[in-house]
């Protein structure tokens, strides 16, 4: 085992059980003797760069298993996505620091930064062991039956539509929620598992997945619509066209881009008040509603998968240990090995860096617009405990007396 | 006591306990030997007049309480706001019905109905008991501490804002989030108690019973922004300029009206772009997000509050003994009467009926965009029991090595 110093970061969008995955790598790293401090990197790669380190050695134990309970990340993020100079830069600090063991937490593009950094820290002769550890709400990485962050998420996803569709049954009209997922439709196909009865919403399920047909779009609101007089229907923010022009790109104004270069999909409504003009106009629908969930998808208190979070705690455990034990960089990866139980493997950093996951097609109805019994199955252990449930009156309807 | 038959309808916007009510009303109705059947009306006042009638009397305990658990309203609701001919239908079919209790859980409009029709029965010498029974996420009914869905609407809000802020800190930026509220600030002042580290959001918080300036709200964003290198605003849906015009209005370019030509505030994220916006044209910030809570925020499953299911379910029941025990109408109240403790009172229809409370001076800064202390006591055990709670790592910095 290499002697030195450990090191954890936090990169990408935030999730509700990532310190779970920080809390288990630092817990795990302090028990072995050939690590002499724990680090951590404030804001991720952008706090290794600045030598914005923390010491982790020093805080209780308690505070850390109240920190791993908290949502959103406790080091900080980055949306920082390091190219060759940056990873050589980051090699020198860590160099500079005497850092044997680097984790970072997070998606593809951390994925690929730790690939990039472990390249070029052999070609520097400098022995350190870099390990990838999963995580991200658009459930996008390959290779992993699921990451975390992912069903706490879809958690919020499903108990949001639950109460939606009480609500818009209560008040009816049609109503648009827009969920994350710029090219992975995982998170708004969870919006699925909030039906109960058959009339129940979600009615339609947009991921990005399949090409957005406005004119399809329209006639199945008036299907559903003069069927039961509403409709509910769950979009992806990366809906698209047949070009993979996002929806939200065709339709309005005005576009605005990420520090990556990407159309900015979250942090406005402009999809849902699109979709939702769209019915008034074109259909002449009165009471349409729409509602972005936003950042509190993935930041959510107190909603959070019980699964998820022993999951995320073991791939931070885990990635401690195989960094320890084995002998290779990687990427920690989940297996299901049973309805519902899992497993966890080292793959290199190059199988899982940089590359997107989508559903697969056996997770989406023939129709497009919907997901198959496959998904439900799929997604139902995640969730974990406790799943609040909607019910309904059975009533006798009663003879009218006047007529 | 009158006998025959006892009516329970709900009207307005459903909130997270409206069913604990209704289903207080029932079981206790159904106790009553001088009740022949207790009847629900589907959507409120509409299905009393269209006599759309279940009854409630064949419907098991057991499921009654599963749907008391469950938010929004399981009679299903509406938005009509009856003027005296209408309440006359209304009072028509309760006669020919023979109905001698009506029930009606809703806010200031409903209570206003029950004003009428209470008046027509006494003309009409129709002798029936009207009792209204609180509910409104806003909070804004006289004459109550506080209204049955509020507390759970705020713990949602709380809960919402405690992650956003978790969400904000880890990648800094502005964040807006747009609560319900068109006159009383209540629910979006709920927001302070997600604040728990004194740099913690919201930074801001902008309510319906303080005008809305545009320039001091760009140099608030300004002065935390510099100092926080982040800053989270709450924004009341209702906030309106010194002429009393709605922000959404003033700086809109497309404005909508509702059924009751009031402008449409809820169901769209504009007021959060539109905040939004002008922070990055006039300010220059250039990571800007905005949510608005929408529907999330009254119907949401698993976030509820226990002591507004509790209290919600007791001005049920207390109605229904009002109008078996006492001989008046009247309109079901809150009264604290220890911290915490609550005791209810029937107040005369008129009293409350049409009437609406904002919050008291005594609840907000004098800044004007914070709230005190006093409201912080006020709502703190109204929000239940198991609150999450956030935590943060107390590290030590490492110095630096390559400076």
């Amino acid at each position: 085992m290499l002697q030195g110093k450990v090191l954890v970061a936090q990169g990408g969008g935030p999730t509700a059980v990532i310190n779970q995955s920080m809390v288990g790598a630092v817990l795990e790293a302090r028990k072995f003797r050939n690590v002499s401090l724990v680090y951590g990197a404030l804001h991720g790669v952008q706090g290794i760069v600045n030598e914005d380190f923390v010491d982790l050695t020093q805080e209780t134990t308690h505070n850390l298993e109240m920190v791993a309970e908290t949502p959103s990340s406790a080091l900080g993020s980055t949306r920082d996505k390091p190219d060759l100079k940056y990873c050589r830069q980051i090699l020198k600090v860590l160099q500079a620091h005497d850092i044997r063991y680097f984790f970072y937490i997070g998606g593809n593009d951390s994925s690929d930064t730790m690939r990039i950094v472990a390249d070029e820290a052999r070609q520097a002769n400098h022995p350190i062991r870099c390990i990838h550890i999963p995580k991200t709400i658009d459930n996008d990485l390959v290779l992993n039956d699921h990451t975390p962050g992912f069903p706490s998420a879809a958690r919020f996803v499903v108990q949001s539509f639950l109460g939606a569709n009480l609500d818009n049954r209560s008040l009816p009209g049609v109503y648009i929620a827009v969920v994350m997922g710029r090219h992975a439709g995982f998170l708004t196909a969870a919006s699925a598992l909030g039906k109960k009865f058959p009339d129940d919403g979600p009615h339609m399920i947009y991921v990005p997945e399949r090409t957005f047909r406005m004119d399809e779009y329209l006639s199945d609101v008036r299907r559903i619509y003069d069927r039961y007089g509403r409709c509910i229907i769950a979009a992806s923010e990366g809906i698209h066209d047949e070009t993979g022009t996002p929806i939200i790109t065709r339709f309005a104004k005005k576009v605005e881009h990420d520090a990556h270069g990407n159309v900015q999909l979250s942090g406005s409504g402009a999809l849902a008040q699109l979709l939702g003009d769209q019915v008034k106009e074109k259909l002449g629908i009165n009471r349409v509603r729409g509602d972005t969930f936003g950042y509190l998808q993935r930041s959510f208190i107190g909603c959070v998968s019980d699964v998820d979070q022993r999951e995320a705690r073991e791939v931070g455990e885990k990635a401690v240990q195989y960094a320890m034990w084995g002998d290779t960089d990687g990427s920690v990866t989940i297996e299901r090995t049973g309805y519902y139980s899992v497993d966890y493997k080292l793959m290199p950093l190059e199988a899982v860096a940089g590359k997107t996951r989508t559903m697969p097609d056996e997770f989406i109805s023939d129709s497009g617009t919907d997901v198959t019994d496959a998904f439900r199955l799929y997604l139902r252990p995640l969730l974990g405990k406790a799943m609040p449930d909607a019910f309904r009156l059975r009533h006798s309807k009663v003879a009218k007396v006047l007529g």
